[in-house]
């Protein structure tokens, strides 16, 4: 049953399919299915893979976005299945004192009794995806630069402007390869959401923190809820007179069995991934962005830890910003560890070579090239900044003061103009937030503790060769170390921005009424601001050059895969797609062997009785008593919990329907192993997992442990 | 391949198996094996199990104790293999400036290149197993409490005294089933051990700590010595025309590959088990002695960590108590762990239970029960007093001043009598290892943090019934906890003993010397003195009584247990036992399983550079260049390492030599599992399992990475 690979044969298999698509790697737009019909068939798939293509028909039809993440219609009567974490807000929003959702769930006993999500919340139905690259491009084409970034970003605005004339509808344009294809995605936006089904928070999020990541899982990630539109059918805010949405299409949950090996197939809404960045671009994450992300952040942890073992209210203010880079941290790390150990710069750098060489003998070779050496001099001008980049963007992510009156000064340059001609975070819609930014830095700051984090950021940054360094922060900080301590005492005697009142005063302020208040803090922030807006346009820039030239690097990709008989999905970008692999083991490291489903005598191992290894007591119960039905996995005389499939997915594949060779919902994935981390860059078949909720699992607390009947019904599910 | 078992199926195996032996339990007398011939030849052995009985003959004969663990003679030559943590005061010992073999291993490339062991270091050939049992208690009979332990304790020492008179042996009396059978062990002392072969620390103890208890593992635990003699073939200390040892038989190292299922067998000299307690005594351990220990631990690491981290030099002083205390805490939170996973409490009581039911249809019932009720009354006297006996043993314990006075005043107590009739550990013998602990106060001891301590182990002290307080205790420290600032500040003021000549100055005062003093902790020590003897001669009496009346206890079980057709082995005691069973895989927890062979990727794996995984440059050269010729695994196309077999062990194990089937040497014991600390207690089939080097992985290193040719001769090995 085990599938070891030994070290001689990973390498040769890395380099055989050296950065390609490997059997089971692949992100794929329904719309590219068909092409690669043979391989799905042969992995087991049962349906027509032309179906998938259709977003139209099912089961593409039944796969929806809901907030921010992934889920699906599981009744015919509108019934959403997403994650519990994805649904984690509604569950919120309708918890008060005395009705605590979170902790003991949330069954709705009838249609009456079905809670409203907080108003913001959507769940959005793909019904249109049209490739739109000529219209987008047309009044780019011949331009460079910046240019070309405000023609693509103008053609976009238009297009979606139209598109969303339609009331009902949300619209956006897809940028597929880096710039080569782009397409416009219409939505249908259900505005009226209602909470119907949520297991205890120690269910749904079982193992929290700890378990994160981790294989093997035990948690019931899942929630239940219903999209209700307007009478007319048409979407419609939340009224009492809403009747549920009527969707196309539904899954039907599985009530077959499932074991390792079985196909499995996902649809949803991953988020980003970087899999055909040049090869420049893996070795300079792998061998400097990770590194020194993880060797930054050590310090400014150990800056702020050091200054909070002396100040117990400072280290309390700081808690959730050390908690932040914490995280920050460990991904980075969990990042590079997973691109060391697929040695992915050189698996990269090969595959690149390789398609070099077979590009070189194509007849339109020279041009390629060219844009691609142009591409390359773009990404080469990047890297000569990459430390002061790394450093100016942690001075203004990780402060609280000077980061207030970079955004005061901003907001009041931004302000004058039209609100559709300023600056993306500056207009309008954006008040509510930056006034809370601005609140929060109450909660958050310490002086000593902010000037010893930017004095260790700046004496770095003094550090830089010449080259790097921008005149406005060597006139605001000066040039010297020795200069720093006096500055920045200077500069936080002389502000008045720790105080709340005087903070949001200063969001009706114009720039010169700022000029004037002689406040140190705003008096630095105005020095600042022309040469933050200047690095701003050269990042804009820089992209639009990228967005120009890329696709030439892109389609010779696509070439060369072709050659080999291959086909190349694009990088993630938050649009629907589809991955299919199988139900799959996984060996983590040597003499360790994971199996690819667990069972709730897991969750007894794991209880403690205290977060997040608190099983409630009617589920211990209900796993002591066994009375498990036709949920149970007979080859295991248990009931299952979660399980493991070899799907590719990323950030925001939350929520995704996970269907077998027929098309039936038999699990919902949740999460990916640690050792996937570093996937968003390259897929390993040996370490890339993805871990989802067993659909017996939740058919089996429906039936057994937080009783609904109806839900079962509904969802055309035997009663137990 | 894996063998699984549901929640039910293990509580109805444990119900069956009640506390009884499991197919693969036992720590068996050699002399016991005919008995089980049949379930020896069922698990797959292929020899005579007779022939394993007599310590004359091969392989028993080949067995040795070594360092105060186990061994085997490998070459007819005496060449001894054991474990490189069990040889690495030799190692050690022969480390100097300049010469480093802790880092680089050694060779000897021949006979005059062996090195010296340390003076006191011993190879023993266990000769003599004689049943003694009447002889022992000949005197004993009628007696009873500490009249029975003094009896017992002169036959012993008269008996160990005649055949000791031989010189060349060293002899000792084996108390087997708690009292009920004594033998008269006789083992050749050889005194002149040598070096051979070590690896380097990074290969010998890969994994350091960290790895310590961990399965998956990746260690080359094993070093060569060879046992030399004089020329007349009798024991000697070294001398340089000392000859080789020529053991009556050796092992041979196997050529054959082994895997998953295949029989194991196992000999050496494992310490101390109490699987045979009493019910109430397992109900005891679980219920109050072991988490009463941790959180007692956890208090006093507290007590110690808060006064550090106030005075960095107290920190340091205390560094290796608390590293010690640490170490307490976490191997009594295992065995805790691993007993309630294995619901040990219950699973003893029931086996009891259905024995007593058994026993009192027999004949002897009444009288074997009044003596069993009788060994329950001392018990219990012993529960009644635990909180108090825990924490005078801290006390004395975990001071360093305290304890220093208490020593000195015993020593002076002792020091007048005859050497025979001291105290053991107050004898002639003992005053090196005395001078050297008094010397070490120094190092370890800061006045705040014992009076820290002191006042914690006392306040919990003052809170017990007065049924367990100890009048001399309340003299000295006071009843009320407002009594303790005010005494210990006195006593500590008081005192001349943190000062180092004064400690070792009053190792030469008489008691009134040490009275005239006028030193306040020599003052109470003098007071508390008679109290301590008085618990420890109660404590006597006790161990005298159970020594009388656990024999009934045990008679029972055997007899309960032959009429189920099951042998009874006795608990581990540092004599000569066989354990056998088979290489096994193992499943840790829900989803995770463990595969029985490590292979030489798992070293790359987790290889970091720095200790404790710092695999050695040519290991990880050789690792790449993949060149494992004769001893590569065929089925995983690689070289193993460690192999994990489900035999039964515990500390004194390490070095036992694992044979196969046919005899063969297949590997080297050195480690157990985490999950199997609590097997002391009790063995749970499920997590029980012991760790061993596998032979292919030494062969190879000898062949290919540290090579001597010599020694692979000498063994009769292939050259690779």
């Amino acid at each position: 049953m085990r599938h070891r690979l030994s070290a001689l044969s990973v390498s040769l298999l890395l380099a055989l399919g050296a950065g390609a698509a490997h059997a089971d790697e692949g992100m794929w737009m329904p719309s590219q299915l068909p092409d690669i019909a043979r391989q799905l068939k042969a992995a087991g798939f049962k349906g027509k893979p032309g179906d998938l293509a259709e977003l139209a028909r099912p089961p593409m039809n039944a796969v929806v976005k809901v907030g921010g993440a992934s889920g699906a219609f599981v009744s015919k009567d509108g019934l959403v299945l997403t994650n519990h974490h994805v649904a984690f807000g509604v569950v919120q929003y309708n918890s008060k004192p005395g009705r605590d959702l979170i902790k003991d769930g949330y069954i709705a006993s009838d249609r009456a009794g079905e809670l409203p999500a907080n108003p913001d919340y959507r769940v959005l139905v793909t019904t249109g995806f049209d490739r739109v690259t000529d219209s987008i491009l047309a009044a780019a084409r011949g331009k460079q630069g910046r240019a070309y970034y405000d023609a693509v970003d103008s053609a976009s605005k238009a297009a979606v402007a139209k598109c969303e004339s339609e009331p009902g509808y949300r619209c956006s344009i897809a940028n597929m390869y880096y710039g080569t294809d782009f397409y416009l995605v219409r939505q249908l936006e259900l505005r009226d959401v209602r909470l119907v089904y949520a297991p205890p928070n120690d269910i749904g999020n079982y193992g929290g923190e700890v378990d994160n990541f981790v294989w093997p899982r035990h948690a019931g990630d899942f929630t239940l809820l219903r999209a209700y539109v307007g009478k007319d059918g048409k979407p419609a805010d939340y009224s009492a007179d809403n009747v549920p949405y009527v969707p196309p299409a539904h899954l039907q949950v599985s009530t077959r069995n499932v074991k390792d090996g079985d196909f499995a197939m996902l649809a949803g809404y991953p988020g980003v991934t970087f899999r055909h960045r040049m090869a420049s671009e893996f070795a300079n994450q792998i061998q400097w962005q990770l590194p020194s992300r993880v060797a930054l952040y050590q310090r400014m942890i150990d800056v702020v830890e050091a200054g909070g073992s002396k100040d117990e209210a400072a280290r309390v203010s700081y808690a959730s910003q050390v908690r932040g880079m914490k995280n920050t941290l460990k991904r980075a790390q969990g990042e590079l560890d997973g691109l060391r150990r697929s040695d992915a710069a050189k698996v990269r750098r090969d595959d690149e070579s390789a398609m070099y060489t077979w590009l070189d003998k194509q007849a339109d070779a020279a041009a390629t090239r060219a844009d691609i050496d142009a591409a390359q001099a773009v990404i080469d001008q990047g890297v000569a900044t990459r430390e002061r980049d790394q450093l100016l963007g942690a001075i203004q992510s990780q402060t609280q003061l000077l980061r207030a009156a970079i955004t005061l000064q901003r907001w009041a340059a931004e302000r004058p103009k039209p609100d559709a001609q300023r600056e993306t975070g500056y207009q309008q819609r954006d008040e509510v937030l930056i006034t809370g930014q601005l609140k929060q830095v109450q909660r958050r700051y310490a002086p000593a503790i902010e000037k010893a984090l930017l004095t260790e950021l700046l004496t770095q940054y003094q550090a830089l060769p010449v080259t790097q360094r921008v005149a406005e922060f060597d006139a605001v900080f000066g040039t010297r170390p020795a200069q720093l301590k006096t500055r920045l005492d200077a500069l936080y005697a002389g502000t008045k921005l720790g105080d709340e009142a005087t903070r949001l005063g200063a969001m009706e302020s114009d720039s010169a009424t700022l000029a004037e208040s002689g406040d140190t803090l705003l008096k630095a922030a105005a020095t600042l601001l022309p040469a933050i807006q200047r690095l701003d346009d050269e990042s804009k820039a820089s992209a639009g050059e990228l967005l120009r030239l890329r696709p030439a690097y892109m389609r010779a990709l696509i070439a060369f895969r072709k050659s080999q008989g291959r086909a190349v999905y694009p990088d993630a970008n938050s649009t629907l797609r589809v991955s299919y692999g199988r139900i799959s083991a996984m060996d983590p490291r040597d003499g360790v062997h994971y199996l690819p489903l667990t069972t709730v005598q897991g969750i007894v191992e794991k209880h403690t009785g205290e977060e997040p290894f608190n099983a409630p007591q009617p589920l211990r119960d209900a796993i002591a008593k066994g009375d498990f039905g036709s949920t149970a996995e007979p080859s295991l005389g248990t009931q299952t919990v979660d399980l493991m499939t070899n799907l590719d997915t990323t950030g925001g594949n939350s929520g995704s329907p996970v269907l077998d060779a027929k098309g039936d919902l038999i699990a919902l994935n949740f999460d990916s192993n640690w050792e996937a981390v570093s996937a968003s860059w390259m897929f390993d078949p040996r370490y890339k997992r993805a871990i989802h909720v067993d659909m017996r699992y939740l058919r089996w607390l429906l039936a057994k442990v937080y009783p609904a009947p109806h839900l079962l019904k509904e969802m055309n599910l035997p009663a137990e």
